[in-house]
């Protein structure tokens, strides 16, 4: 069928098995074409084609209410309510949004990008029906990995409490991001395999039909043994423990296993959890044999050899950060890698091949990666948590009161740093600075580029007083020569990068080359600037910032994080608490709001986070009479 | 004996059962009269005092190391490590600390304060003796209260995985500090009455007898009967599930049964989890039958009445935020309040008894309580989340990404912001100024008295353009008349206190008062202070900003939270952003550091935030021939 004619999923309620059948294979040729020329999240949503298509058929949305968890995984979703014809702008700047967005749909009821949220928020609509008196059905379809994180535990644990009806989908693919982490995935694999125990139950029954009748006390023994028996092995103990009625395993891919228990919970009161086994990257065979999990998210490929385009380039910041660490290793036995089921993302897969017995996976579980860390570093060894910007957030407190309040000596290497791009708003890696800046005994560096970035990780390994967090970008360096041997940068210094006496740009990271090209058109006006590489930015370096004071020199800060409390806060507060009250700064960064999907430069030229708009600031700032030309 | 000879807890190796019972007596005594005097967390550590004895009497601490969760229950592990004699200074300036601290003690390894880390941390500390290769055992003492925290639960999913050894004892007490929430708790009560299904299971045994031999499939399942109903009544099903020994439920108060049970958990290899049942309060009557939760942590008592000291006073900040909330939830249905595990701390236990279907307790779940939050506010609702600024912290990635993000109609009631005063460093409510500011749609109010505080109030429930934090002081407001009329405060909008010309200190909160004094002060050496109730942190008062800095006034900023990235750094961004690049602004807060307990008028008195040291800023900032004497 021709998928852009679909406007509103209604259709579906009258459609029969064979029609669904049909239209799944539609929807996965159109996904598998789609996608090889945007990228995406093919994966995940072939996966969950037959699901998606039987919670539209059999609900109504969007009275009732579908939460997709973590929501790479909501493009049939998309598909079903009309949006199919933007998915050639899929991901891209201004174009549809990889993840739930709710000014696209007033089906999209929910946004997501970070995992785990969703049943506290099906939570908070089932409250919000109950007190309004409303009818409508709760659904949150969350995936094997996002269970895993605290904040969901956390909601099962308070939802099976109230016991609200409320619906949770247990999408459970057996294959999340990275291979699942945990107690909790034996138990889903012990209810997956529970098929085998069916026979038990059977054989149990016939066991107890043999024995005579044995009196009141005996006999409801035996049917709490029938009872316990069937609770422990065939319905999902663990859930059930938890005051859900557990319905499963059903199999993901059949419309009428799937039907029968979706209609089942929807007439069940109280919390069900619907155990449905899929498989990522079903009906598009180098998606289902992915055993790396590349197609889980991922950029163009050649449909017919399933061949992802892939452009050659130098090395990755994350590359950079693991093979760093591991040559670190390789001579101090202290250094131990957590992530946070992100090791192909972080590249700790690389570091683990070589040290598999310091390299730890904790599942989606960043408070505990965090804690974890910090009980590492009592003991004296160095700890390094990497994690992206955007997911170290969920450790905040966790740094706050177990690592930098006791001063611990925990490395964060803080990958996805800055924009990030087409993952968008849920994963601008902008907010890091504001959050750890203001955090005692916190030190943040961010190099300016791979060679700077191994330096950077030997100094934080060696550093002994405390945490360190080192953010840099996500992607490729600049192919420069990598020093031979690492050395120590000296704590909360500077460097020169480029002499001018008219204006100095204090930036860093990848604001650095934004300087220097800023730097460039601005000595043909006859403007020299000065280029800081401001490395380290807390603390700050003092002495510098104060021989730049003394100089009367006008600043301009660049950062690629959070304007409010950022970088460039940090120097209007150092030098008005040294009584610089006449310093002209200036601050470019990340403005007061949530940056949308795009390219990095897309955006970057959006929110004006370019040497033209420096120039422009700069020119602003120095009276024409003042210029040498 | 006198607790004062003990300096090591060596001596309890060779302790007898006897001579464990008086001890306990003995440190009952103690603690009963030593904190009738300075208050202090009394029910917890009654609980304890056999469990600890026995820890003492099995374990070598500090080389075994102990982890108390939270950490309020460490008064019996102090005076087994020596500290009896510092008990009469028990949380007050420079005195003993009300919490696990490493540097008082050498068998202090971890400091806690916030509920659910020391899983984590323990599995810190096993994997770094593992990768060492040393001996040493790790016990994590943990309550029923704080294993509803997402972060523990994600420690128990990663230590059920790992199979480290390691021991957790859960101290089930029944009654943490607010009534237990959550389907974990009745996990909980099911195996607590374990006992009665013991029965249960020898019937069971009986019945096998019963049953000819049947061959070998039938028998093996017979077996797998037996060892699943011994598995699910007896043992623990849920923690046995995660992968862990499940030992118990323990009577907490009987030193053979915890010796017996802990030697066990000692030998087992993998992770072991000790349930072990204690009374809070036990062996102090007012205590033991404390159903209000009073005795949990308090001030001074009358031991023999058990007759709290009060001290008469006006209204509590709280109290005021929950009669507030309530007069406007009997108009407003749409207003739901949630509270994490903190009914009594917020008041919200007073809005319950009027709208108990409109108050929800979630447990120890700052993540779920935020996101459940934004799942109301979706649905028109408007939720209130009442949580003590320390607290929230742990749900910042749900600010960022859930609520924020999303711009969704949230009100945080931000309880007990600013210092705190006993509890120490890890309460002190200082950084949420700084973790709340950056974020884009967030609105950051402080009222300046309880008056103020319900106008606010009003003010958030009304607004409907996205989030707002109304941020209080703990304790009692200034017993100022009340208005009749509740009133919406206009949204970024400062008043002027107090007209001068000289100055402007721009204050809001608890600062007013300070600015009030200084202001008297300043004007007996002829200069005249306008002080400015900044009560809108976020937005700032632009135009009143702009007026000032137009005047070339200097500025004072004063506030009761963290200086980087504060209210101080907003006020300094704004003027540059503005191009009021001249304006002289000095800025007093929280320095960056963490601060220790004590009463706040020391802790204020310490970090120089007082109206002497205010005057003292503001005379160096103007010059003497300026003033108009």
């Amino acid at each position: 069928m021709d998928l852009s004619k679909i406007k509103d999923p209604g259709f579906l309620k009258t459609y029969s098995d064979e029609q669904l059948t049909t239209l799944a294979q539609d929807i996965r040729s159109f996904l598998v074409e789609k996608l090889s020329h945007t990228g995406g999240h093919l994966g995940p949503n072939l996966g969950v084609v037959e699901l998606t298509l039987v919670l539209h058929h059999l609900f109504d949305s969007p009275k009732d209410k579908f939460l997709w968890d973590v929501g790479h995984q909501a493009y049939v979703h998309k598909i079903l309510t009309g949006r199919s014809e933007q998915f050639d702008q899929l991901r891209q700047y201004r174009g549809l949004c990889g993840f739930p967005k709710r000014s696209e749909s007033e089906h999209d009821v929910w946004e997501t990008g970070h995992s785990s949220t969703s049943l506290s928020a099906a939570m908070g609509m089932a409250v919000a029906r109950d007190v309004k008196g409303t009818d409508e059905n709760v659904v949150a379809v969350i995936g094997d990995g996002a269970l895993t994180g605290g904040m969901a535990l956390e909601a099962l644990n308070h939802i099976g409490h109230e016991q609200k009806d409320l619906i949770v989908v247990l999408n459970d693919n057996e294959m999340s991001i990275a291979p699942n982490v945990g107690a909790l995935h034996s138990v889903l694999g012990r209810l997956r395999t529970a098929g085998k125990y069916q026979k038990t139950k059977e054989e149990l029954e016939l066991l107890m039909k043999r024995i005579p009748a044995l009196g009141g006390r005996i006999a409801s023994t035996a049917e709490r043994v029938k009872d316990s028996l069937k609770y422990l092995l065939v319905s999902g103990v663990f859930f059930e423990e938890l005051g859900f009625t557990y319905l499963g395993p059903v199999d993901g891919h059949d419309f009428q296993d799937l039907k029968e228990n979706m209609n089942y919970a929807k007439k069940t009161g109280g919390p069900v959890l619907v155990h449905v086994l899929t498989k990522k990257g079903k009906g598009y065979a180098p998606a289902e044999n992915d055993a790396k999990g590349t197609w889980h998210g991922l950029g163009p490929y050649k449909i017919e050899s399933g061949e992802v385009v892939k452009k050659p380039g130098p090395p990755s910041y994350s590359g950079v950060f693991s093979d760093t660490l591991a040559k670190i290793a390789a001579k101090d036995e202290r250094v131990v890698a957590i992530t946070a089921a992100m090791p192909g993302g972080t590249k700790l897969d690389q570091f683990e091949k070589q040290f598999p017995e310091r390299m730890f996976d904790v599942g989606i579980a960043e408070q505990h990666a965090t804690t974890m860390a910090a009980g590492l570093a009592t003991q004296g060894m160095k700890p390094v948590f990497a994690v992206y910007s955007t997911f170290l957030q969920r450790g905040y407190d966790q740094v706050v009161h177990d690592v930098c309040r006791q001063n611990l000596n925990v490395f964060f290497a803080v990958d996805r740093a800055g924009l990030v791009g087409a993952d968008g708003e849920t994963h601008q890696g902008v907010f890091d600075v504001a959050y750890l800046r203001h955090l005692p005994n916190m030190r943040i560096m961010m190099p300016k580029d791979e060679n700077e970035l191994q330096h950077m990780i030997y100094t934080a390994i060696q550093y002994d007083d405390g945490p360190i967090a080192v953010r840099y970008p996500r992607g490729n360096g600049y192919g420069i020569e990598m020093d031979d041997t690492l050395k120590e940068i000296p704590m909360g210094t500077w460097e020169t990068l480029r002499n001018g006496n008219d204006v100095a740009i204090l930036a860093h990271g990848t604001m650095i080359p934004v300087a220097e090209e800023a730097a460039k058109q601005l000595q043909s006006q006859g403007i020299q600037a000065m280029i800081i590489n401001a490395r380290s930015i807390k603390p700050l370096d003092e002495d510098l910032l104060q021989s730049l004071a003394l100089r009367e020199m006008p600043m301009l800060t660049l950062e690629e994080s959070a304007l409010q409390g950022g970088f460039g806060s940090a120097v209007l507060e150092y030098l008005h608490e040294a009584g610089f009250h006449s310093s002209v700064v200036e601050r470019m960064g990340i403005p007061d709001r949530y940056i949308e999907h795009g390219s990095v430069p897309e955006l970057l030229e959006e929110i004006g986070l370019t040497a033209e708009a420096a120039v422009e600031r700069v020119e602003a700032l120095i009276p024409r009479k003042r210029r040498r030309a």
